[in-house]
């Protein structure tokens, strides 16, 4: 271990003994730790590389993990107990796993069960790695809310007199976060036409994404006692994709006063792989400077972002059976956000409330100032006045039944191997 | 157990041969369920009757449940898989029960191990019965909206064009439900004066309770299939008293546009007795008429709702030091409330969103018309103008430290025996 403890689990230069193709989201460097069926119908824990999932399960039944993990947190169903166990734990596991797959280092699993320890990862059934306690979606991004006002209030200031001295944001349904692939129904509801007397029922006619990032959080704190923002970053696992599906029509007449509720309580997916905040050090940068500067509990000498870059696309059901690939919609980073995740953490625990390992904050949606940036499609296509022209000549405002949406988001910067997030995709059905 | 098949559980005419005082709100027409700490410190469940709780575990233990319920169900330290059980489960447990404690009943349990089956309730340290998944709020009282409305928006429509569509309602934060008694910690964090250039940051000053009801989830449901209005019974267990303690200057100023967040957040006060709907049956009550007719999928024939009685009693330090019994703040009934638990539920879910066994649905703050019938200080003292009046010159408008709210509910009717919630309380701790 003396090598390996000189060198970084990051280090572009390091090759895993396993073939990993150079475009693949999940080199050596990268590790993401996800939730997959095993052969024997048991939720497993499992670590991305390449083509493969590491099987932690059955790798901790060989000991490999004896010196820097107990059993039970590999050997459990959910990622919570090990996300509860913080750094001092997920670090050596992090850097066991990088002795053992790369060229050069630890030869027990190479020399081991392999077919035992290593998954395929093409069709292994993936599960929402933990237990999720509460669920809060942010709203942070300072290009979406100034998009958002100037839709829905045209003759004022874009931005709330309180959007840029506090992250807003609200508590979502836990109960319905879904995994990559899930269908999503298309939700009925309330909607109002405006001008109309009186509200109908039915589903949804403005079905929209919202392309954001998520952290996991890790040690929860207890109640009455805030997570500082100097030590928010300890309490953060990693990030994942998260599609937070939106019925415009439903959400535009519940939402005064108490915000949203079913206009976005029916699906919200996630991507399966929690990417960890060491494999995106390298792509660490600085936070956007904040004018008015925050108050003290949200301030950071050093507040960081990271510099990940996040795409949408979307393929028809006619381009789907037609062989047409999925056109891209969206690109957006999320270096840029305005609230970071330390200052989410910070301001959602300064009361005293409660947060619990494999709680989920979310970034809210995130859009950039340029053409095809945008996060949703209300933004995309200004509340549908510009549709988004498609191939064979389709063209969409809100989804339609059959529509599939695949987020991505990946890290490439000089000096770093290339890591990705995989993805978070969801086909719309039609409403029951 | 044919005289026990005739006899209805509620029978106002039954005793037990345990001894419970005639203003005892768990007579053995009640028998709520809850959580307490065995003498081992492991969790059990339990049933509250007169002085005494029933221990579930150990009365499991004897088999005295083996014909109508799986012991592991009764043995679990949390309630959630016996409230995943339905009615077919609860039915039979609460008239086994029923029968082992009624005078001239099984003759089981008073001639078994008494001393290991029933346990003292006083000094018994309890807990929140059941891990709460999703948490949701509701805004269901119109005298309650029309007075926030008034105060908030005094030159408009106090009700927005939504109210009486649907019931407006939001997700709160799960992890903050504390069991009563639990201490109330000041939150700190953002308020800005009218005025003001700029936020400032400090412990809150108009910090508030909310007396509410809620109720406990049974059976929840699959994604994407709603619970329909009339099966909604089937998914209800029962009720607790909610207070959902609020900080209206942090709420005032983050909560545009996505609602309230941190001034909610820091602590939501429960009553440890989950009471069933089976003992409330005596209780049910025509529901109020709705104008306009709500839409198909809110519509029951006979919606129903229950008479319960509800108050908020306030003790002050001075008075708790100079032995100043608590002056009655607030006295309101549920029966009257606009939205019924049955078209919450059927709400919540409409869109396809998940409920699961131990989900929590509070009513929002129950208001009366008359004086003193308001459920929160910021209606009682009308946004802080007409301080409420306490013994000995003290006076209030919104909690300072020291203070304990106790909230109650119970109820009583003709023909039938009083039943009661026990208690919610809390007291006011500084802010750290």
């Amino acid at each position: 271990m003396s090598v390996a403890a000189e060198q970084s689990t990051t280090d572009p230069a390091l090759q895993s003994w396993l073939p990993v193709s150079p475009e693949s989201d999940f080199p050596i460097q990268n590790l993401p730790f996800g939730c997959f069926l095993a052969a024997d119908g048991t939720p497993h824990l499992g670590v991305a590389i390449g083509d493969r999932i590491v099987d932690l399960h059955a790798v901790a039944v060989e000991g490999f993990f004896d010196d820097c993990c107990g059993r039970a947190l590999l050997q459990a169903t959910t990622l919570n107990a090990f996300l509860g166990a913080g750094a001092d734990v997920w670090s050596p596991v992090r850097r066991r796993l990088w002795d053992l797959l790369r060229v050069g280092g630890d030869a027990r699993l190479r020399n081991g069960r392999i077919e035992r320890m290593l998954v395929k990862r093409d069709g292994a059934a993936l599960r929402v790695p933990m237990e999720i306690g509460d669920y809060v979606d942010f709203y942070s991004s300072i290009e979406h809310a100034t998009n958002l006002g100037r839709l829905f209030r045209p003759d004022a200031e874009p931005l709330l007199p309180n959007w840029k001295w506090l992250p807003v944001g609200y508590h979502g349904r836990s109960a319905t976060i879904v995994i990559d692939g899930t269908p999503i129904r298309r939700p009925c509801g309330q909607r109002k036409a405006p001008g109309a007397s009186a509200p109908e029922f039915g589903p949804s006619r403005r079905l929209d994404i919202e392309l954001e990032l998520g952290f996991t959080v890790g040690p929860g704190n207890e109640l009455g006692r805030p997570i500082a923002i100097g030590n928010a970053a300890n309490h953060i696992f990693g990030f994942v994709l998260v599609n937070d599906w939106s019925a415009r029509d439903i959400q535009a007449w519940e939402y005064q006063p108490l915000g949203p509720f079913l206009g976005k309580s029916f699906a919200t997916t996630i991507s399966p792989w929690i990417v960890t905040l060491e494999a995106l050090e390298p792509f660490r940068v600085p936070a956007t400077r904040q004018d008015p500067a925050p108050l003290d509990y949200l301030a950071l000498e050093r507040n960081s972002s990271y510099d990940i870059h996040l795409a949408a696309d979307l393929q028809t059901r006619r381009m789907h059976e037609r062989g047409v690939p999925p056109k891209r919609i969206s690109q957006s980073t999320f270096g840029g956000i305005y609230w970071t995740a330390a200052q989410q953490l910070a301001h959602a625990t300064v009361n005293g409330a409660v947060t619990r390992p494999g709680d989920l904050f979310a970034s809210g949606t995130i859009s950039g100032s340029g053409t095809g940036t945008q996060g949703s499609l209300i933004e995309l296509t200004w509340n549908g006045e510009r549709p988004i022209q498609l191939p064979d000549g389709e063209s969409r405002t809100f989804l339609e039944d059959g529509d599939e949406v695949t987020l991505r988001g990946w890290c490439e910067t000089q000096g770093a191997r290339r890591i990705g997030f995989g993805m978070a995709r969801g086909r719309v059905e039609p409403a029951t």
